[in-house]
């Protein structure tokens, strides 16, 4: 375990809501932290819900660690003022996307002497559905995962600050070069926000009583179609070159399947759709399990409960009675009728003497 | 309230899931089932588990009602022969698909004399990840869509003895036209089965690091990616015409994306940007909520939890004693250490008390 070469004071420039919970988990841990905010109400809140204390531009500080919190649009330029005026400091960023930012950085002429020497690329992959920093909180980055992207600039010391703002914060840390990162995000992040929103904007114009057929297949791909236009619209505009390149190959995909659905009884008609699920099921089976496992494969029951409050929990409750650990959990919401239905996975080993003992119990199992 | 139209017998050609689980639901109502499949297994184990009584073929039986519960592929055929032999049944098939089957009995030549005035074709939707009689419950129907789609052919008598068996069941019934309902499924069943195979399809090379990096957005995106390639060649093929017009469209969105993504600072593209994933927001925001109702909004939460068995359990018991209902729960799977996020939804006018009570009783709460 690495001890933390954090100490403070900590300059968080950007209190929304990762800015303010950075805040939030560093004073937790007894380091000062000082915010600043372009948005005087969004400074005041996080300073309000203690978060840090107001930075004020007169007084002289000398952090040893500035934390950008910036939209992605911006944050660059605000790395690159940190680097100027903080001559000693080590300067982070928390963006989603990493090779533009730094290719901006290094398109600059001067970064404050040893500029780039104590400028770190990272990406917290963490956050909620709300945002600003009344919905703040230090545990925000728990055990979710941090991922730092030194640059060949980078100082081991810039290196091992950064690396501290992630343990401390109790994230899991991990290395990535900005170009890796870029990839990956592109690949598990940015991909399936685009094609649940292609999906979504298919159902704008659908009669209501066929969106009544809808199922929790369209409700889990459809999810995150939710999100906040303004902010994704920056991260996909930087990060561009990479989705491009993963989109160019599911458009090959799709104009496979196009065609296929074309002349759907031609020969070899039957084996290209089962290839396409072949390789989707190949594909999904990598997604690391519970708390970046194996693919662990869990075995699923299904339990019919009343829409009461206390049903869930009782079911839950009678749950642990009998000993078996409940793996993972969704609800499943029924059409017209008071009843829900709750999926949960357990170890293949533990099924049965689930089910056997929840039957037994009078509970409804599906299997 | 419709008083049932449906006194037995009920033969059920095809004990599968569905097949085996609409002889349990019946046989729990007191109504006559025999069961016929062409597996002796899958037969057997239907008859053993209580969903009937195996058939046999010497017997003269003149079944009411003859449920089809057969492979998209065969199911005409099987609907044919049932309209053949059995001159006094309403005979239903329960396929995914409806035109398809309905244009194949069309023209066939002889269906039994009054023929297609007895057939209806049916859709229930529901069903479970685990397949085969052995997964087979009463109540996999429950409150789940049940779609009829009578025929211009259709006596009333027929339909009504169709409808009889879903109400029976304790399905919610929904009427469709065939085409309707192929177009519909095709909308929020089809597209999004294929478009998560498409995301997942695209992992199956990714270096396990950057796969580390998976949060509950692909997680979503991708879960009906592990569906059964089998069935799904059927069912795709079958719908083929209604599935290729929204993924033409499809095409066209992905079409005029990758000409932003490769020109991403170009005039208009952040608009480009913008508007996908502001008519994903309007589409995403039109699938009914709970039991059908509206599209709620309804206010989320997360609570950390460690990853014990019965944290969940305790922590819904709680929110039960606080006496707030939870409308919507699931788990966020976090990397590495042991705790958990459950993300819950209450009714806005509930979530500040019990982000309160909950942070009170020393709860980790993140908004």
């Amino acid at each position: 375990m690495n001890p933390s070469h954090l100490s403070g004071p900590v300059l968080v420039l950007g209190s929304g809501l990762l800015g303010a919970s950075i805040g939030l988990g560093l004073r937790a841990r007894g380091i000062e932290v000082f915010l600043s905010d372009p948005s005087p109400s969004a400074q005041a809140v996080a300073v309000d819900i203690g978060a840090g204390r107001a930075f004020d531009p007169a007084q002289s500080l000398s952090p040893q660690l500035v934390v950008v919190a910036a939209p992605p649009d911006v944050t660059a330029g605000v790395v690159a003022g940190a680097l100027e005026r903080y001559r000693s400091a080590v300067v982070v960023d928390i963006a989603s996307v990493k090779g533009a930012i730094l290719a901006e950085l290094e398109a600059m002429d001067s970064l404050g002497g040893d500029g780039l020497s104590r400028y770190v690329g990272t990406h917290p992959m963490a956050g909620r559905e709300r945002s600003g920093p009344v919905a703040a909180r230090g545990e925000l980055f728990n055990s979710m995962p941090w991922v730092l992207c030194p640059t060949q600039h980078s100082s081991a010391q810039a290196v091992k600050v950064a690396h501290s703002l992630a343990i401390d914060l109790e994230a899991v840390v991990f290395r990535f070069s900005a170009a890796e990162h870029d990839a990956a995000v592109a690949l598990v992040s940015h991909l399936p926000q685009v094609m649940a929103s292609l999906v979504a904007s298919r159902l704008q114009d659908t009669p209501g009583p066929a969106l009544s057929l809808a199922g929790n297949g369209l409700r889990d791909v459809t999810r995150i179609a939710a999100s906040d236009p303004a902010l994704w619209v920056q991260i996909l505009g930087a990060n561009a070159p990479k989705l491009l390149e993963i989109m160019q190959g599911v458009r090959s995909d799709l104009d496979r399947l196009i065609n296929t659905l074309s002349a759907p009884t031609a020969p070899g008609a039957r084996l290209d759709l089962a290839q396409l699920m072949a390789e989707g099921n190949a594909g999904q089976s990598r997604i690391p399990g519970k708390h970046g496992g194996p693919a662990q494969q869990y075995s699923w029951l299904s339990v019919l409960v009343d829409d009461r409050p206390g049903q869930i929990a009782l079911l839950l409750t009678e749950i642990g009675e009998i000993g078996v650990n409940v793996e993972d959990l969704r609800l499943d919401h029924s059409a017209g009728l008071q009843v829900g239905m709750v999926e949960l996975s357990v170890l293949p080993s533990r099924r049965v003497a689930l089910v056997n003992e929840l039957t037994a119990r009078g509970w409804k199992v599906l299997q």
